[in-house]
């Protein structure tokens, strides 16, 4: 069980260290992804895990922006990728909702192209 | 027409002038404000706009916190109400969801008690 309010920071750490088993060990096994919210959702854990295998591709800079807000059962916060491969940074918000045990049934990650930095 | 990128700078000016009119004017006639999550849902511009009335009760500042995150008819921003007449701030994420027409039909407000600091 992970606490919410401490899921981005795992996140983050998992995603700067390309640590694709600790990105899913957040997820429940029936979790839905949303990133970027308007593309088609990877369903389910095997979707997720082949999603983040793209993520964990390359060196990534992940730092959060402020605190992590925290409503009911979900959270949201801000944070930007450093991406010093291509030379490009990307400013995203994600939201989680958590189940009973803690698991994320549901990421939204809120980025577009105006939010990419050349 | 609002434009997605502009409308979160449009509500905190609005939230600052404590001007109800330019609020709800935001706000599509069928759209649902949740603010915290996990309270109950306001629904319609007349619930929406009794909803504002105590939200404009008292002067406010405002701040958004880093770029809009814009993704599909969705945005994302963060910011932080400071409450002068009270002495505390409360660090918040908004999410606005709009219809074609430019309006906002779901606004979802993540803040909760650890988001306030007196």
């Amino acid at each position: 069980m992970t606490d919410k309010a401490l899921a981005p920071a795992a996140y983050m750490a998992a995603l700067k260290a390309r640590d694709l088993d600790a990105i899913v060990a957040l997820y429940a096994d029936d979790a839905v992804v949303e990133d970027p919210i308007g593309t088609p959702p990877h369903v389910g854990i095997e979707a997720i895990r082949e999603f983040y295998k793209g993520a964990v591709g390359m060196p990534i800079e992940p730092e959060l922006q402020g605190p992590v807000r925290i409503a009911g059962d979900e959270v949201a916060f801000a944070f930007r990728i450093g991406m010093p491969d291509v030379g490009m940074t990307i400013d995203i918000i994600d939201t989680f909702k958590f189940n009973d045990a803690g698991k994320i049934v549901l990421m939204r990650a809120f980025w577009g192209p105006e939010n990419i930095t050349n």
